[in-house]
C-alpha cells in the first residue's frame, strides 16, 4: 500500500503555523527574522523535538531536524521556508516545511525505519523582501553566498541580519554549511503560476527552474517646467523609460514559448505633476529555461533602451542586477516524484518552475527535485494566494512517497 | 530721458536675497512658510520700511508696501513671490519682487512723485510645492480660493498653512482681499521657457498665460509572481500606464502649435523587481492658449487610457485635478510693457506664458500684464536656472518704465 499522510493532522498543522503572523484577511505577514518569524521557529523547534528529531540550528539560522536511518548512508533532506512576503499567503514556503514534518511524524506513527537518515529543514530568509537577496539561508549553506557578507545585509531600518539572528536567538552554533554529504534534496512548494490550475492537475512534477536575468536602466533627461517648455525642447526621461516598458511587454513573444519579461519598479525624479521628469529608473527581469534566450533578451532590451534614449536625446545607464542559470533537476529525483504521483493515482504534469526556490542552491550540493502544489489562478505573494486542502494534501503525499523511495534507495 | 534703475544696487539686492536659503550649488531652497521664508520676509519688510513704504501683512501672509501718489487714484500693484521650489533657482519669483522694490527706491532717489499710489507685493506660496495649490496667496486675495480651506492645507508632515503662518509671525491683521480697487497689476518673472533665449531677445512682452488641464489615471492590474506568470496570464498596470506616457508625447503634435503634454509623476505598487505591477498611477498635464484644444487633449488622453486598459484587460480610473482657462492680458498693460521695452531700445518679443503666475489671479481683480526676463535654455525649478544680470536688468527697467507710465495714467 502506498504511504499517505494523516490528513487531519496535516491540515491542523498548516492552520496552526498560519496563525503565527496571520493577517486579518487570511494571509501571512511573517518577515524573515521578525518577532513572528521567531515565534514560528520556536513552534517548529518544539514540533521537531516532539517528533524525536535531533534539532540543530546553524550560524545563519537554518534549522534542521534529523531522524536517523537504519544504515550509515548519506541522508536525504526535505524542506522549504517559514518566512513570508509582506502580507503574503499562508502556503508559500510553509507548506513544504509542514509536509516534511508530517512525513517524519507519519514514519514515526507507522514505526517505519528508512535506510537513509532523513533531515528536514527550514531555510532562513527565502523571500528576500526584508533582507536581500532571496534564498539567503540556503545560499550561504550551499556556499553560493559568503556568510559575513550576508550577515551584514540590512533591512530598510539599517538593522543587519546578524543583529536580528542574535536578537531572536537563532544565530546557532553549527557552521552554515552541509553537515554531511547528502544523498538528495526534495522540496514541496506551491506552483505560484497558473499552469497546474489551468490544466486541472492534482500535482506538478518539477523538472527544473527557469534562469533569470535582472537589471535596471536609468535615463537622464532634463528637469524643466512642464508648461513653458515646448515639446521639441524636451529631454523627458520618463518617455524613454515608457518605451522600454512597452518593449518588455513585446520581447518575450519574439523569443521563447516560456519567456517572460517584467518591469516591476519605476522610480521617477523629481516626480511632480508640473516638472518634466529628469530621471527615470526602471527595473527589468526576464526568465526562460535556456541561457541563450536570456542572453538574447538582455541584448534586445539594452538595444531598446539605447534607441529610446536616443529618440529623447538623453543618456541611459544599464546596471546588471542578477543572473541565474536555469536549473535542471536530477533524473532520479524527478523520477521519484513522478512515480510517487503515479502510485498515488494523481493526475500529474511535468512543469518547469517560473520562480526560484531553495532547491536552486540545494542542487549545488546534492541531487535535487521538487513537487508543486496547484495554486489557484497562480496567485502568490498576496493574501489572496490559495491552494485547496485537497491539493495541499496531494502534493504532500507525493513528497512523502518520493522521499520514502529515495530514503530507501541504496544507489 | 527714460528711467533706468541703479544697476549696482539692483544686482546687490538680488544677491542679498539669494543668500537667504541659498544652496551650495548656487540655487535657492526657500520653501513657503519655512524658516528661510521667514528670514527673507523679515529682510523684505526691513527694506520696504527703509524705502519709506507703509507696510501691511494680510491674514494669509501676503506682504504689501505702499508709496503714496500725488492724487487720490486707484493704485498700481507690482510684485511676485519670494518663496522657491525645493532646490530651485534664485530668479524665479524673487526677481519680480526685487525689481518692484528697486523701482520705488529709484523713484525715491529721484524724488519722483507719481499720480497714482504704488504698491509692491510679495505673495504667499506661489510655488505650491510644500503646500498645494500653487498661487495660493494671490488666489485667496483675489477671492478665487477660500481662506479657511487654504489655511487647512497641509505639508507632507501634516503641518497646516495657518500653523506655519502663526509660527513665523506672518499671519497678519489685514483681511486677505484687495484693500482698495486697483488700477493695474504688473509682474516681472523669468520666462521659464526657452523662447526668448533661443531667439536672442532682451526681454519678453507677455500677452497671456496658457490654460491647463491636469489629471491622473490609476490602472488596476493584478500583482503576480514575475517569473511564474506566463505573459498571456498577466494584467500589468504599468504596461497600460506606459502606453499613455507614450501617447502623451505624441498628442500635442496632433493639436496646436503651442500645445504641451507631460507625465510628471508615476507611482507603482508594489514596486518590486519581482512582482507584476498591481497598480500604476500617472499624472498628466496639458497646456495650450485655447480652451478648445485643452478639451480635445483631455478627451484624447482619456480615450488612450481606456484603450490601454482594455489591451491589458484591466480597469482604469480617471481623476481630474485642475483646470484653468487661458488668460489674455489687458491691452493697456501689454502696450505699456511693449512701449517701455521699445523706449529702452531693447529687442523685445511678444510671448505667451507657458506657466501660470500670480498675475493669473490678479487679472481677476484688475487689469494685468507681465514682463518676462530671458531664461537661459528655459531652465527653471532647478539650481541650474540662470538669467544674466544684463537680462535681469533689462527686464527690471522694462517693468519700471511700464509701471511709471501706468502710475501716471489717469484714464
Amino acid at each position: 500500500m502506498t504511504l499517505v499522510l494523516n490528513r487531519e493532522r496535516f491540515v491542523e498543522t498548516m492552520k496552526t503555523q498560519a496563525d503565527i503572523g496571520g493577517t486579518e484577511n487570511g494571509g501571512l505577514h511573517r518577515l524573515a527574522l521578525s518577532d513572528e518569524d521567531k515565534a514560528v521557529r520556536d513552534w517548529f523547534s518544539d514540533q521537531m523535538e516532539a517528533a524525536e528529531l535531533s534539532v540543530r540550528v546553524d550560524e545563519f539560522g537554518n534549522m534542521f531536524g534529523r531522524r536517523e536511518g537504519a544504515r550509515d548512508l548519506e541522508p536525504i533532506l526535505l524542506g522549504s521556508h517559514l518566512d513570508s512576503q509582506p502580507y503574503g499567503g499562508i502556503y508559500d514556503g510553509a507548506l513544504g516545511v509542514v509536509a516534511a514534518l508530517e512525513f517524519v511524524r507519519e514514519l514515526n506513527d507507522r514505526d517505519i525505519e528508512t535506510d537513509r537518515p532523513i533531515e528536514i529543514v527550514n531555510w532562513t530568509n527565502e523571500e528576500g523582501s526584508r533582507f536581500q537577496p532571496t534564498l539567503q539561508g540556503s545560499g550561504v549553506w550551499a556556499g553560493v553566498h559568503d556568510l559575513e557578507e550576508q550577515y551584514a545585509a540590512t533591512d530598510e531600518d539599517g538593522v543587519t541580519v546578524e543583529e536580528e539572528l542574535e536578537r531572536i536567538g537563532y544565530k546557532g552554533s553549527e557552521p552554515a554549511e552541509p553537515a554531511t554529504d547528502y544523498d538528495s534534496y526534495l522540496e514541496l512548494h506551491i506552483e505560484q503560476g497558473p499552469y497546474l490550475d489551468a490544466n486541472d492537475k492534482d500535482v506538478g512534477v518539477v523538472t527544473g527552474i527557469v534562469g533569470l536575468t535582472w537589471g535596471a536602466f536609468t535615463f537622464f533627461g532634463e528637469a524643466n517646467h512642464s508648461g513653458a517648455t515646448p515639446m521639441h525642447h524636451r529631454s523627458d526621461a520618463m518617455v524613454a523609460a515608457a518605451d522600454v516598458v512597452t518593449q518588455i511587454r513585446r520581447i518575450p513573444s519574439t523569443l521563447g514559448e516560456r519567456t517572460v519579461g517584467t518591469v516591476g519598479s519605476v522610480e521617477i525624479e523629481p516626480g511632480s505633476i508640473n516638472v518634466i521628469p529628469e530621471q527615470a529608473t526602471i527595473t527589468y527581469g526576464f526568465r526562460d529555461p535556456t541561457v541563450e534566450v536570456l542572453h538574447e533578451a538582455e541584448e534586445r532590451v539594452i538595444q531598446e533602451a539605447e534607441a529610446a534614449a536616443e529618440r529623447e536625446g538623453i543618456e541611459v545607464e544599464h546596471e546588471s542586477r542578477a543572473d541565474a542559470d536555469p536549473v535542471y533537476f536530477d533524473d532520479r529525483c524527478v523520477d521519484a516524484v513522478r512515480t510517487a504521483a503515479s502510485d498515488l493515482e494523481y493526475d500529474a504534469a511535468d512543469v518547469f518552475s517560473g520562480g526560484v526556490h531553495d532547491a536552486t542552491h540545494a542542487h549545488e550540493v546534492c541531487d535535487a527535485g521538487m513537487v508543486f502544489a496547484t495554486s489557484e489562478d497562480g496567485k502568490s505573494h498576496t493574501e489572496d494566494e490559495y491552494t485547496s486542502w485537497d491539493d495541499c494534501y496531494s502534493a504532500a503525499n507525493t513528497l512523502a512517497v518520493a522521499a520514502l523511495e529515495l530514503a530507501n534507495d541504496e544507489r
